[in-house]
This record gives C-alpha cells, sequence and structure tokens, in this order.
C-alpha cells in the first residue's frame, strides 16, 4: 500500500485514522464508551494492514449501529460468576467495551488460579480478535479467543450454511518481542475477503465457496448468495463446530444460525457471544523457563524458511507507527460522505 | 472387517482383545496397574474400529515399554495445583494412568468452578485421545484435549519436521446420545495411518508429506524417512503450532523437537506432556437449554447429507459389542509370536 500512486491514495497519521472513525460512530448515534474502543480497534486494523478490518468496516460499523436491536448506548454489566469464570453481558452493543470493562477480572482469576474463562453475552462483533489477544498476551499470559459469525459456511460433505466463518485467535508471550499470534477464520477465507474480492472484481480461489445451489464458484457475488467452505476439509469443519458450540451454545448465547435469524436480513455484523481462555504459565508450568522450549521451536520454524503467523502485521505495525497509513481515495471519499460528530 | 474372509481374518470377542493385550503388555514387564488402563484403550480402539490405534498398536507398546527411559512400574502422582488446576506426573510410564488417577479431582474442579485444566506430565503417549474425552463428555463436560508427538511434521511453507502430529479432540455431551466427538491429527493424516499404508503397499495422498530433501512424495517410506505435512495449509500449521505450546511449553513439557531427541533413536511412542480443558456448561451457560441449540446445529449438518465426526466410530463399536471384532491373521499372528503372560 505504500507504494501506491499518492493519487489513488489518501495519506492519513493513525490519530487521524482513530479521530475520523469515532466522528463517524458518534455521528451514527454511538455513545462514547462503545465509540472509543471500537474507534481503536479499527485504527489498529488499519495500522497493521488489516485492511478487512481498518476504515473499510467503518460504513458496515454505521449500518450495525442502525440495526433496530443495537443498543447504542449499552452499558456492559460484568458478573463475577466464580473463581475461574467471569462473564459480560455486552447489552447488545458492540463486543469491545463488554471485553475492556471484564478484562481486569479476567486478568486476575488466570493470573490467581492458572486458567480463567470469560464469556462476553449478548454482542455485536465485527472485529479481529488479535487486539483481545495482544491485550492479554501483554500481560504475559497465553490466550485463546472464539466467536460464531453468521451461517454463511457450508459443513465439509453439504452444499448450504450452518457455521459461521468461526475465527480462532491464540497468543503466546515472548519476552522483548512482539507475541506469537494467529487469527484467522476457520473459513476458507474471512468474510470480508470475499468481499474486497467482489469490489476488486476478482475470481476467488476454487475451493472457498459455492454458490446458492451447492456447486463449486469462484464468483465472489455467487459465493456470497451461496455459502463459504471452511479451510482444511472435515478437520476444518469439525474445528469451526467445536467454535459454534464453545462460544454459542456452552455460554448460552446465539450460534450463527441463531444470529442470522436474529439479523432478520439487515445483513449487519452478527449478534452472539464470545469465549475467551487465558492460562498463566507461571501457573501451568512452574518455575521451568518455558522460553527457552518455545524459542527453539519458533526458530526450528522460521530457520527453515516458514513464516511465523503476524510478522506481516507486525512488519506493516511498525510502518505505520512511523509514516502512518495510506487507504485508497473512493474508501476515504465513502468515508467522508459519512455524517461526522464534531 | 465383519465382511472379511474368515480364512484372512481371525474372530476374537472384546475380552478376548483385553486379555491378549494385557498378557502381552504383563509379559514386556508393564505392572498391572499400568497394563490394564492401557489393555483398555487398545480394546475401545479395536472395539471403534481405528485400526491403527486397536491391536495394530500392541507390538509398538511392547518397543515402548523397553526404551531405557521407560518406568514400568511408574505410580502417577497427582498436584492439587489450584482450584482450577490438577497436575499429574506419569513418572515416564503411559499417560493413561496418569489421566485416571487424575480424573475425579479435574471433574470435580470443573464441575465446581465452570472451567478446569489437567496437565499431565512426563508420560510415554501412544492412545487416541477420544476414550479420555468420551470419560469427560459422560460426566456432563464439554473437553478439549491436546498433545504434541515427534517432530514429524514440516509447518507450512517449511522443508522438514519441527512439529509433531499434535492431535486435538473435543467432545460435547449430548442428551439421551452418543456424544459429539472428534479426534484428528494436525498432520495431513496420522502419523500410524502412514504405517498402514506403507505395510499395504499403497501410495499416499498428494499434499500430505514430504521427502528427506523437502520434495513432495507420495511414497509412504520415503515420507517416514522425510516429514509429514498439516492439514489445512498454514492455519494448520498454526494450529499445531498452537498445540506444541499449549501441550508442551505451557506446562513445562517437551515439545515434539525435544521429545524426538529425548527418544534418542529408539522410535518408541513419544514421551511428553498432555493437556486437557474441561467446561461445565451448568455454570458457563447457567440454566438456558444449550442442548436445543446444539441439536439444531448438529441437525443444520445432518440434514444437508454432512457426516458428523465420530459416527463411523459409534456404528463400528455398535456392531463390535454385538458381534466382536476381526483382525487381519498376520497381525493376529504377530501378536502370538509376542511372549504373553499367564
Amino acid at each position: 500500500m505504500n507504494q501506491a500512486h499518492s493519487g489513488d491514495t489518501v495519506a492519513l497519521g493513525l490519530d487521524q485514522v482513530f479521530e475520523l472513525s469515532k466522528a463517524v460512530l458518534i455521528a451514527a448515534g454511538l455513545s462514547e464508551a462503545q465509540a472509543t474502543p471500537v474507534a481503536r480497534v479499527i485504527t489498529e486494523g488499519q495500522r497493521d494492514e488489516c485492511h478487512s478490518h481498518g476504515l473499510f468496516r467503518l460504513p458496515g460499523c454505521v449500518q450495525t449501529i442502525n440495526h433496530p436491536r443495537f443498543n447504542r448506548a449499552a452499558a456492559p454489566v460484568v458478573e463475577n460468576t466464580t473463581a475461574a469464570v467471569t462473564k459480560v453481558d455486552a447489552g447488545f452493543g458492540f463486543s469491545l467495551p463488554a471485553f475492556e470493562a471484564a478484562l481486569p477480572t479476567f486478568v486476575e482469576k488466570a493470573k490467581s488460579i492458572g486458567v480463567a474463562v470469560l464469556a462476553i453475552n449478548h454482542c455485536f462483533h465485527f472485529s479481529a480478535l488479535w487486539p483481545e489477544i495482544e491485550m492479554l498476551t501483554a500481560q504475559g499470559l497465553v490466550a485463546i479467543a472464539m466467536t460464531p459469525s453468521h451461517s454463511w459456511v457450508a459443513p465439509a460433505g453439504g452444499t448450504k450454511g450452518a457455521l459461521g466463518t468461526n475465527p480462532i485467535a491464540f497468543g503466546w508471550p515472548r519476552e522483548g518481542q512482539n507475541p506469537y499470534v494467529f487469527d484467522f477464520a476457520t473459513s476458507a477465507i474471512a468474510r470480508g475477503d470475499i468481499s474486497l474480492h467482489k469490489m476488486a472484481g476478482k475470481p476467488l480461489q476454487p475451493g472457498w465457496a459455492i454458490d446458492a445451489d451447492g456447486n463449486p464458484t469462484t464468483d465472489a457475488a455467487a459465493a456470497l448468495d451461496g455459502a463459504m467452505l471452511t479451510f482444511g476439509g472435515h478437520k476444518g469443519s469439525a474445528l469451526s463446530t467445536m467454535i459454534e458450540l464453545l462460544a454459542g451454545p456452552l455460554i448460552a448465547d446465539m450460534t450463527s444460525l441463531e444470529s442470522m435469524d436474529f439479523d432478520d436480513g439487515v445483513k449487519a455484523a452478527p449478534a452472539h457471544g464470545e469465549i475467551l481462555i487465558a492460562f498463566d504459565p507461571k501457573i501451568l508450568g512452574g518455575t521451568r523457563d518455558n522460553q527457552a522450549s518455545s524459542e527453539r521451536l519458533f526458530s526450528a520454524i522460521s530457520d527453515q524458511g516458514a513464516r511465523l503467523p503476524s510478522l506481516r502485521r507486525y512488519e506493516a505495525r511498525a510502518r505505520s507507527l512511523a509514516y502512518g497509513v495510506r487507504i485508497p481515495r473512493h474508501l476515504y471519499e465513502q468515508i467522508m460522505s459519512l455524517p461526522r460528530a464534531g
């Protein structure tokens, strides 16, 4: 993106990305408490060049805020369920304010007894999971996060949607450097990337999607009307089902099928739950130095030319922190056409 | 198997499979306390027609028992680490006696505070994970189990082994029927299945393995000398790395690389750790009926012709419980050539 012709792109500082995002969200009716963390993760997505989670998502956030079931002034309610479990009711606002409200209790429990679960209920969810994972690895915790979405994804051997894109993210703190973090959809590709392919008029790769009749397609529009496929065949499909169950029925929240019903055709961001699990290596591993062992593994992967996940993201972050970001002019103009507060 | 010509196979009752397994293990020097759970899971593997985890594994178990670092009379030591964490030191015996020793405490913690972790350390491991998962779903718990293995598997984009076959298993209890359970290697195929292909002279599928020079191969022997690949490309590779970290350094135990060093060329079953996580849906989900929601998901998968994992296993189990099992005559003769106690 940095190499793009300046006539086709617009340069923005990270503070401008944040203020622009927040002004649009506030003008759409979002409370200050809801808007701030949402603007922050959009900025982080743009900073790390995760384009489908950056400013590209802002118009979709406005659409979500306009959903008749969205609560623009939701105030998360944290429930101290057990010594290991924290639940937070997002009140049908965004997931992020709920995550932040529950974070201190969640971290304290993991550090106190070695493992803790945070269940976020009744949230609208559009964000990548790695910003939350990084807030946990920054505390020295190992963390997993999972959510369902909408039932856009067919199970292996099937012909129509039953599963969500169901992302799973994982983080492992590394001393003195960026954590090992991955965050991927269990669909063959993220839903946002299908939309980007459609916008760019680019064909999908074979194996990513089926059309409304259940036949393989490489047409992004046909895929959006049909169903996506999971990554990794029947194993990816099983993993996606696990995520549905853990981040849905286990925590008394909606599956992707139920969330699609709840949306009622608005095509807003999915409303559902999220589960996070945090582990304290100091308690589970005791006094043994786990870093020597994990660093040997990371070296064995890197030294043979394989890339660790998130490296591209960290490289983009370093660039953006130094030079700011550039976004396509048509996206900038789309955003500037939205109402803004202030 | 049941349709096989009787001249090529040998019929055995499940009690015979168990007694034969146990007699071979005892003759190999294993204590009664170690041999009983191992014989039981071999019988369960054979019963469910998971051939690579049935009697086929018995000669490998004997080889493992003969490893100079194996402890034939290991007595597991359970440590009550925190309200959420149980650790059990298997003392370099098999994993199964350690799992059974820690099970009551592990279950009690999960039911008391909603989530619990069991870390099994210093175990030799050869068994499928679903027998343990089923012991947890039978208690009404949702469960995940993971282990590393030996570094037979190349990371995505790599040319040589750094990861294990790293299985992940998951279980979800279903009222009045068999649980939803999957148990799969994050390698493209299980190591045992590569061995079965070699024995049968069958080629591997493309994408399963590379040879010692890092080139793709469909030859099972070349794959055993080279490296296997993960399922699902870079996503499967990331997931496999997560399993290394959670079931290895997090619980202060060996990665697959370290376990391979520890084996010192003996080619016994891998020695390492295992992590299990159990969740109580009654605490995490409260009073809401999670079964209606999960059953709707299972129906949405099944009704479009996609299979739920483990169905084949449950069908085989029903057959075996009614009629016993049949094993290839050459396997029967191989086992009968081993020393047996009693």
